[in-house]
């Protein structure tokens, strides 16, 4: 391990550092940047203009410059890549992991990616057409092919000597897997238990048989649903026919488990596929303006629900008055129900298995909400209007209006589940909407039922 | 490592499981149970009901159990810690590593406690009164007490025999650290980099010199921060004298990630510190109540306002069709902004430095959404009541209420931030009400300007 020393970027140095850019001064900024950790100086670019960040990455050896390149985040990376000429991408390709090198390639636009496969040489093109097949979000897409295989019926000795060949190519180092003479997958050992035993003694003596293992076209939500919960640190991908391919380490996991809860909660939030540090307009709009326009039409239906009771607003002009008030309260029940179980079901904390108990605690607790929000509500009403019967009907249809949102909140998730949706999806506008109207329905019936008997 | 099958738990193994249960054979379920891995054991567990839960629980060894009483879910963990009896407990604990065993107390009654950690023996006992003073979501909350520490004046050989000492207390190992006499952190060395090297090599030679490491009071989330920046496998902690006393490992760090993720999510939905696991109504009541209570005052406030603007609503009654797009499009709109900064804020991919740069992007996308819905509704009302002038107004307020919206949405997290509260707090009532409130001020207050004029 090289000796880099850990430093925080804040707005002093960043200053610094824009001023060395600017002046051209290499010298004063290569001594500045020397002995950063490549994640502290991804960060510190993230924070530069475009030209200031192409000006210190040409600063960097290729190697380097790779390490730091797949740590600064998606947009940024894109525009530097944009930034640089095919020869300096072939360089930091060949320096790269070969995970990192294959999503390098990989978001690179064709022509570009073929030129680059063309000249990184043999090796790194056969492991890049080795990876790129895969789709992203498999194990294969997220796999490394750098690990350390050995045959059972080697030593304990064999094993290091192999771990010595490859040492700088697998820079970390946990578990050394154990393949028959095919090539498949039959044992681990950790690292810890070989440096323990005598060099002498034969791997299979000393291997866990019980490996366990994801396909290369597994889920990477699957995948990392396992490497959680057996703890462990990573995980050996092998092919449909059992034979060991690659390896997913821990922080290929962390990666996985972030970004599945980006998604998770962008899409709760009504917004499609955006990554969260895009900054591009048109991006957002795309990411943004659809679950915007479906709620739009969405809410014109609660419009048209509405006029239907104009008589009764003619009548009683306040009862606008509390549209806000159904609104807000059926919508927010919906959404702390549904936030809850889509969040439990991609965690693994809610399981379909517990459907029946899940939503008998919803409605229990929606119950409650209701009749305390009702009870509430009625007295403003009953006390604004001066009229307690009116304020007992607008609370009764509060209770209905919860109670409704506590169940279609949380039912609606589990059903999109069941249909192999995505249960994020049911924070989303369809329920906000359906809770709208049916709200609004509710509200606006039981008045009109009430103005019409008395 | 021993030889668990890893199995997948469905409804017939439940059912299976159950069946013997009820029976009362204990052989079947041993034998059923007895190559199971803890944690599918512990998932296998949650599914059965309390007097099932209890009795296969008996047939575990005191290790097992303990094992798998620390992969259950919380309620029904605390379920079966209320179960069972003290001496049962007592054997449990002695059998954790030390950071489990600390959890597992903390959580117990104080009485139950004060009983448990009297009757561990001495060296658990003192292990917990190490622990246990530390708040649960710091470094020194979290972390271990085993690891495996050597001098730096020491050879490779030594350090070898120190893993073997420790080798069944510290079961997962992945770096070895390097003290002064004092005890001082000085360095740490890859397992890896040990075994290649020569056994009478100095380790004060090979090991790196920069170690990073966070102190006893270091927050959960800042520890986990770093260990996912740098990639780390485990991070040492030391105390304010920077002697080495603990170690947290990646298993703790996914933990971490996920527990900070469900509680951004679930506060902001408007859930105040639920477990997502959760099913006690009382509990449920008391995380999701509050926000509802303080929606609903906040929506009377609007319904104030509506109030304001009776005069308007008696001319056109058509106006109180549009009171839901209004809200809804504000409301989504300031989620949208608010959940990405929110998100962006937590996960490091928005920071502070950046704030001016991401109300620009929010501003642009706000005020583009807000054109295009604008000019939708503004056909749409003006068709609906032949008044294409006031369908303008429509429009013109809508545009208002979407950029207003998608600024507040953005703004308020960065402020929270900045003033040390959590940021996931702007996507709750205040945010959601203030934009309801301008919402309908805005619409009905231009609308009501447009009537007088003409």
């Amino acid at each position: 391990m090289a000796a880099f020393k850990t430093i925080t970027i804040d707005g002093k140095l960043i200053e610094e550092v824009k001023r060395f850019a600017d002046q051209g001064n290499r010298q004063g900024l290569k001594k500045l940047i020397d002995d950063m950790r490549a994640a502290d100086l991804a960060d510190l670019i993230e924070h530069l203009d475009p030209e200031e960040r192409l000006f210190i990455f040409k600063l960097l050896e290729p190697d380097g410059a790779g390490d730091v390149l797949v740590e600064i985040e998606t947009p940024v990376q894109e525009r530097i890549l944009k930034d640089l000429d095919n020869q300096a991408i072939t360089e930091i390709v060949q320096g790269l992991d070969s995970d990192d090198a294959a999503d390098l390639v990989g978001d690179l636009p064709d022509d570009r990616a073929r030129e680059i496969i063309e000249r990184v040489g043999d090796e790194v093109s056969g492991e890049l057409e080795k990876l790129l097949p895969y789709p992203e979000d498999t194990a294969g897409g997220i796999m490394a092919l750098e690990f350390v295989a050995v045959k059972a019926d080697t030593s304990v000795k064999d094993a290091i000597d192999t771990i010595r060949e490859k040492r700088e190519e697998v820079e970390n180092l946990y578990y050394i897997w154990v393949v028959d003479d095919l090539g498949k997958l039959v044992g681990v050992i950790s690292l810890k238990d070989l440096v323990l035993e005598p060099t002498d003694r034969k791997i299979s003596d000393i291997m866990n048989p019980e490996v366990i293992s994801v396909y290369v076209d597994t889920d990477q939500e699957e995948v990392a649903h396992l490497v959680t919960k057996y703890d462990l640190v990573a995980i050996p991908v092998v092919g449909n026919d059992h034979r060991l391919v690659g390896r997913i380490t821990h922080d290929d996991i962390i990666d996985v488990i972030k970004e599945e809860a980006d998604e998770d909660i962008s899409l709760m939030a009504g917004v499609i596929d955006q990554g969260i540090a895009e900054e591009s307009t048109l991006k957002l709009l795309r990411a943004r303006l659809p679950w915007l326009v479906a709620g739009l039409f969405g809410e014109i239906l609660a419009a048209v629900v509405i006029s239907q009771f104009e008589s009764s607003l003619k009548k009683i002009i306040a009862l606008s008055f509390f549209i806000p008030v159904i609104m807000a309260m059926g919508g927010s029940t919906g959404n702390q129900a549904a936030t809850i179980v889509v969040r439990g079901l991609a965690t693994g904390d809610i399981s379909l298995v517990k459907i029946g108990r899940r939503l008998w605690v919803e409605m229990r607790v929606a119950l409650m909400n209701g009749l305390i929000c009702g009870i509430l509500l009625g007295l403003v009403v009953g006390f604004w209007l001066s009229d307690y019967e009116l304020g007992l009907i607008v609370a009764l249809a509060l209770v209905l209006i919860i109670f409704n949102a506590g169940l279609i909140g949380s039912a609606v998730p589990f059903a999109l589940k069941k249909l192999n949706f995505d249960p994020a999806l049911g924070t989303g506008p369809f329920v906000a909407t359906s809770n709208d109207i049916l709200g609004i329905l509710i509200y606006l019936g039981l008045v009109t039922i009430y103005l019409r008997v008395t």
